[in-house]
């Protein structure tokens, strides 16, 4: 493990004024964690007859498929600003801020539904490849699991994640019902490429049309050149197969696009000469302009990052030493740099990127941080191995303006209080 | 990514003898799927209407947290050989034939018990660090959670894991329930290396002693040196919490070691001159060997692999195209290469392995077959970064002899019949 994956040995502190300067954590850690900063051990009048007592009876036997413990009930997934009149229009967000590593448990991973979640029996569904191939062919899921397959840890997140950051006004919502309509997995599935040959796809088609068997009949144009790259048709995620809200029993994923273009319950794929200017790709999912105009077909998702822990709702403690931690991604390709800075980003310093940083993966990020108790901006930025660079809010609204939904993945400021309060600024 | 991690390229194929030889798959594989060997696809008749209808009418809303697809409930860990009389003492396993990928969900991560799950609540559990150190300490979870943390995806492997692999005739249980005593997670907690500094460790103390708060007290003497290089102090899995049948609140992490080391419920640390050789290290867990000694503290798991498909229960659907496909893993760093062999071992071709393959993790292997229809035996070695390589079971038998339960590593044979049955053989 290099020492840039270790947050033990950060190579940037925060001083009392939220100037970060490199030091060496470990060098001074223990010092400043026994200075009492923060008290966080109990020491040293501890003894053994402090620690619990072992359980006094034998407890709970095997089960068949085990949950979350009953004093993690609060770990949920946030439903947010669902469509009136609907059942299963909407979304679902995953608790950022209380998670760590970078990977979401299957049960914690966003949701975006156009008509909710339909009921599919893998016996009786199909798969069918037609349009410009030299033989349609039909898929049963039963021969699709018996195809090679590749596994690949990549996040996927929703082109309107984060969308109430185009605001006029800071939201109060957490970070997770702000930013969580993004989740990290591994998917395995079948690469498409494998797919589109065997049906002998015309070498000169460019493009594909990608079908949901959802009542929305969710259909999403995607250029052979990326079906052709790093797509898969999904049958597992985190090893079992795709829950039922991600797509059961098969989906697109296409690593680093927008999450809406990845079809759940993907039930037809067709080869064709263009893009088929569908009402998802029309009336839906394009980026309005400043100037009226929209861009459409905006697939990758840009290099962002955002810091889960501490974040908007967090109280401090009060001074001292603690971890600041945080998520950072790009659909271009893998996080090479996350920077920190505690002072509204007058100065910035490395934080440790958790090893691996794949590629259109989340990349897990930490700095240590002693608090002064005075007033503190924490920002976060991130750069991808291509060199792209998480822009500043105001920086993307000058350039793309404030009437979009899609695509915002611009630096977030919590600001820190005095009294230890945590809330999303402007800053 | 690289050829090697690529299945949809591996640099080996299997002839219709089940003799190996190097081929690319995918200058062939099309032609292969084309013959309809295995009619995987439907075509060419194909048209639109045979895909299934978008669904009729809107689905499912969103949820709180999700849960498999109904259609899968026979996916679930297998309790076996539980101790009479008790209600939490034995182990389930996890259904390895079901799953792909290299990380397991955390409903279906293994269990091993010595009295049960205990219902802990973090407000008021506690951790001690005590012994040979200059102040004692403890720590509430809540201060546990404010360290500095790491996240690592690593194998946890019960020691006695495929033990009924040294019986006198092969088991006919499925893969699942012989070796499903692995799981795959990503862990992330406290370096121990950070705690022991603050309570400031004698430099000279050798041993821990790790307990743990169920109802047994489970405790392991662990080495000072791997207490300081790469144990944690575990507080999340797979992203959340961790589960109670995994230690919740807290557990010791030791990547690579045997998995009752890795102690749950952890309450206490001891740092200590000697090994304590409690009733977990004197009485249980050594490995008798043929002339009636016993090792102890055999600490890392052995380099291991198992083709997880098609395995023991499985049945072939006829001659032709399909993917071998297994888990590898090694207690000593990363897996370094699989071969796979059809013909029992007379010849063997490189798997290709996921990427990536990460130092004492599960690591997913792939490789295409072409089945004649005739019998076939296939196994798998592995060898690991440090040039291990998995031994035959004659050679492991042979080696510590057949009284043993803990630490079997040998290669596993499933053999194919004429009629497509799949079974546990010593061959």
């Amino acid at each position: 493990m290099s020492d840039r994956s270790d947050p033990a040995r950060p190579n940037a502190q925060v001083t009392t004024r939220g100037r970060l300067d490199r030091r060496i954590f470990l060098k001074r850690g223990a010092a400043l964690l026994g200075a009492g900063g923060l008290s966080m051990a109990m020491g040293p009048a501890a003894r053994a007859a402090d620690a619990p007592s072992p359980a006094p009876a034998p407890g709970a036997g095997m089960s068949d498929y085990g949950h979350p413990a009953r004093y993690e009930e609060s770990v949920k997934r946030t439903l947010i600003r669902s469509q009136p009149g609907t059942t299963g229009s909407g979304a679902s967000r995953t608790p950022l801020e209380m998670l760590e590593g970078a990977l979401t448990p299957g049960g914690l991973h966003f949701e975006r539904h156009h008509s909710g979640v339909p009921d599919i029996d893998p016996s009786v569904h199909r798969l069918l490849i037609h349009g410009l191939v030299r033989r349609p062919l039909i898929f049963t899921v039963e021969a699709l699991l018996r195809y090679p397959m590749v596994s690949r840890i990549h996040f996927l997140e929703c082109s309107g994640n984060s969308a109430v950051m185009y605001g006029a006004a800071p939201s109060t919502l957490t970070c997770g019902q702000i930013h969580g309509l993004v989740s990290g997995s591994e998917w395995t599935g079948v690469p498409l490429r494998i797919l589109l040959e065997e049906a002998g796809i015309d070498p000169r088609a460019p493009w594909i049309l990608a079908e949901g068997a959802d009542a929305a009949a969710m259909s999403r144009s995607v250029p052979v050149a990326k079906a052709m790259d790093d797509a898969l048709v999904a049958l597992y995620q985190n090893g079992e197969r795709l829950r039922p809200e991600n797509g059961y029993p098969v989906r697109l994923f296409l690593p680093g696009y927008e999450g809406n273009m990845s079809v759940k319950w993907l039930r037809r794929i067709k080869v064709a000469a263009t893009p088929t200017m569908t009402k998802d790709e029309t009336s839906r999912y394009t980026d309005l302009q400043a100037d009226g105009k929209a861009l459409m077909f905006t697939y990758p998702m840009g290099v962002k990052s955002v810091i889960t822990r501490p974040s908007a709702g967090f109280r401090m403690r009060g001074p001292g030493l603690s971890e600041v931690s945080g998520l950072a991604w790009s659909g271009a390709g893998a996080i090479s740099r996350v920077e920190v800075s505690m002072n509204g980003g007058h100065s910035w310093a490395d934080a440790a990127l958790s090893a691996p940083a794949l590629p259109r993966a989340l990349t897990r990020f930490r700095i240590p941080w002693v608090w002064s108790g005075g007033p503190a901006v924490l920002k976060s930025r991130a750069r991808d191995e291509t060199g792209a660079i998480q822009p500043e809010r105001d920086a993307l609204i000058t350039e793309h303006g404030a009437n979009a939904i899609f695509h915002y993945n611009a630096i977030q400021a919590w600001s820190v209080s005095p009294d230890g309060e945590v809330k999303n600024v402007y800053a």
